[in-house]
């Protein structure tokens, strides 16, 4: 992957920069030891690694507008970073920036439960968002796998999804409100904890702007009351396409589970032999988990049930207490971690609509022969958020090339199908150059015209979202 | 309210305006006759009136984009139109502008039941696109109360609501792609039938942009299977107060019902009068309407009613059938004919945290009595739209200028809570010189940027949604 050239007279400058720094943040909110700062050199995407010029750590909206003040007129390039857990290269550093760290900025601010909503700093995790009500009975909805760790700035950055976002939409649709400054050190309030927003929305394109637009130091969230209940069912099937059938037709009859999950046998094996969850033996199984009253989940359960035994199901396993629900819920949740013991893999993500499941399965099994790399389907198949993971040998000589033309390959199938690049990881630097497969010339131009303005130096996460020849020509 | 000053250069150019549309237009698709051109001089906000200077209805994205590309190069303003049933004014003309109604584009594109959408062209009206899908068992959901005749491009323009977007969302929840031109003609696809954007999500600012980013042709909506069953209660109270505070007991609850709406008695009585609908005699009444199976329609009403019990209700009349569910809802659906019946009327929109229902409502009596003029307050109480209705006399001199002067306040009211301008009517020209109160200088000064980079001559619906003196400065 191609990173932009480092402008040498910014690294010649790094004693002026670093001085200006702190000016106005305490010494230990300011890395830069050569060793230290490669605590910063990469994010999830591991594959790709650049230790920035320097590392900031602050703690309020108005350090952070003044770092960005210091760096729009030293014309030095800034990296946000959440908590550094972006599948997508969201937040790999340049030789010649500064990495804006927000882990700092993690207080709540306010809780009003009358009117639904946290405010909190950006850098507070996802999980410790609920964390903070949850003892009141609310939940924060968007459940991203890394949620232990990632940020809601990150959150935000990349409109992230997860597992339950089926029934309780990703970030976007639980995010209220935001306050973010510009990067010439400009503080914006966007939105608030009401309905609706006067004038145009920036909200909207905020979300999901891959730290292009802004730094979001704050944000009003969307809580929730948590359901009475939740239960899964385990559905085990002879075939991907069959399984991907029946997810269909669960969505076509207008059912909404609060997440369908999908697992394909090279998944389930590996997961078993990791976590030992007592999965079947089957080609591909699904998890749909139901939620609500006893009686609810009681008439859910039974309209999917019955959809999947029109599928010959291998086998159909129902929840019947607590413990078995989180037996089923132990593999899915492994999965990961468990492919990440016996391979180097990439986890793609891409999305496509519902009913072209079984024929996008198809053609990643052929994609798969053709490059001679396995891949195991693993995804939050009812909105048709897919996530295959490709397995390669990190070691071995141009097995990473292989792994990213197979990639390229599945993600121009989901534009193809009418699908899109992206479901929840963003595009970062990992599918910046597929940019164009999904946009025409005119309507890239669109996006990169409300760039220029909020960022006219173009200085805010160099190298991501659009391609470098696009980049280039756009800072000149 | 004071409109911009008629270009006269542009008006006697009009020979040479109509000449060039007629290049592009069929001559029954150009309408510059003096007396013709009146049918277009207002909205719903008849309060203003301003015939164009032409008005052309192009049957398609091609036709838009000649228009468009025509007025752009000559530099004529453009006021995008709907059905012009906007209440802010959203579609009110200027003297030199050419108005562009898409009331002729109203063909369904592409229906697609597995992947849950449609595509219609945005001249199509609202109910009819639940038309369109109602006998396979759908429909759309966001419902204005004018969706008979309101058109998608005027919903997508304002970002309506309606009775039930408290369980469903407005418009920007079930938009899922639109195909926009821009004023030079560029025709841009933002979104799609997917999941998720590559990118900046432009979707979310032209959702709501007001015609002030492009025409909006065509439009891939959310469609949702029609629920089992529905079901209404009436609930009367001995005040207000009360009432606000039992829609927000419902809402703290946790209950999520598809409607929340609410009626004092000024309201209450009009439309007795009117409709006949036997309403109790009491302060207020709430409608809360809840949908699902039987049993899930029977669960919730009763939570439903066991709160309203806690507030003393002076009667809980649930629907026993069909029948009773259509009276239930028969007052409230023929509040605003009701009012206009007895009074001339101006419909206010914004929008509170539920919680600070009882204190707005209190404000709005202690406004009443200032300015002498009655108000009767309906709205959808769920997420905290109100549309207080001020009464006034439009024959009495100087009338609706105190109505002008309750109103301002009443917004400035909203956002004083922490609430918005705006709920589903958007800001128009009613609500542009209260822009300054939502948004300080920098806030506005963002959403200029994103309005100079669509469109930089600033030719497209002028004189709306931002103040006048703002507007003048950036043309200049």
């Amino acid at each position: 992957m191609e990173m932009p050239k480092i402008d040498a007279s910014i690294v010649a400058r790094k004693p002026a920069i670093v001085a200006a720094l702190l000016q106005v943040l305490p010494p230990d909110a300011v890395i830069y030891d050569e060793i230290e700062v490669r605590a910063y050199e990469c994010d999830a995407l591991t594959a790709y690694k650049c230790p920035p010029l320097v590392a900031v750590l602050p703690r309020t909206t108005a350090e952070v507008a003044a770092v960005l003040r210091i760096c729009h007129q030293m014309g030095v390039p800034v990296v946000p970073r959440g908590s550094g857990t972006s599948l997508a290269g969201g937040a790999l550093p340049t030789g010649d920036c500064v990495i804006l760290g927000v882990a700092r900025m993690n207080d709540v601010l306010e809780t009003d439960y009358p009117n639904r909503y946290i405010r909190v700093q950006s850098g507070r995790t996802n999980l410790s968002v609920t964390g903070a009500v949850e003892s009141d009975g609310f939940f924060y909805a968007p459940d991203p796998s890394s949620q232990l760790a990632c940020a809601i700035a990150g959150n935000i950055a990349m409109n992230s999804g997860g597992a339950h976002c089926l029934k309780y939409g990703v970030t976007t649709n639980n995010l209220l409100g935001v306050t973010m400054v510009q990067m010439d050190g400009t503080i914006l309030e966007i939105g608030g904890a009401h309905l609706d927003a006067g004038g145009l929305d920036l909200l909207g394109v905020i979300c999901g702007s891959e730290g292009q637009l802004g730094v979001v130091t704050e944000a009003t969230l969307r809580i929730l009351p948590k359901p009475e209940g939740a239960r899964p069912v385990l559905i085990g099937f002879n075939s991907n396409e069959v399984a991907g059938e029946c997810v269909s037709d669960i969505i076509k009859a207008g059912i909404l589970p609060v997440a369908i999950e999908f697992m394909d046998r090279p998944c389930i094996e590996a997961t078993e032999a990791f976590a030992k969850a007592g999965y079947p033996k089957c080609e591909a199984l699904l998890i749909v988990e139901v939620e609500g009253s006893r009686a609810e989940i009681d008439e859910q359960l039974a309209l999917i049930v019955a959809i999947a035994r029109r599928h010959n199901p291998v086998e159909v396993r129902e929840a019947a207490d607590d413990d078995q629900a989180k037996r089923i819920w132990l593999g899915r949740k492994s999965a990961f971690g468990a492919m990440g013991q016996i391979n180097d893999y990439m986890c793609l993500d891409g999305t496509i609509p519902v009913s072209s499941l079984p024929y996008v399965l198809r053609r990643i099994g052929e994609f798969s022969k053709h490059y001679g790399l396995d891949v195991a389907n693993v995804f939050h198949a009812g909105d048709g958020n897919m996530h295959p993971l490709i397995l390669y040998d990190a070691n071995k000589p141009g097995d990473l090339e292989l792994c990213e033309a197979f990639g390229a390959d599945v993600l121009r199938l989901c534009v193809e199908v009418g699908g899109c690049l992206t479901g929840e990881h963003g595009v970062g630097i990992e599918k910046r150059d597929l940019m164009k497969v999904q946009f025409a010339p005119e309507d890239m131009e669109a996006q990169l015209m409300v760039k220029d303005v909020f960022d006219p130096k173009w200085l805010l996460n160099p190298a991501k979202v659009f391609p470098l020849d696009v980049t280039a020509s756009r800072r000149a």
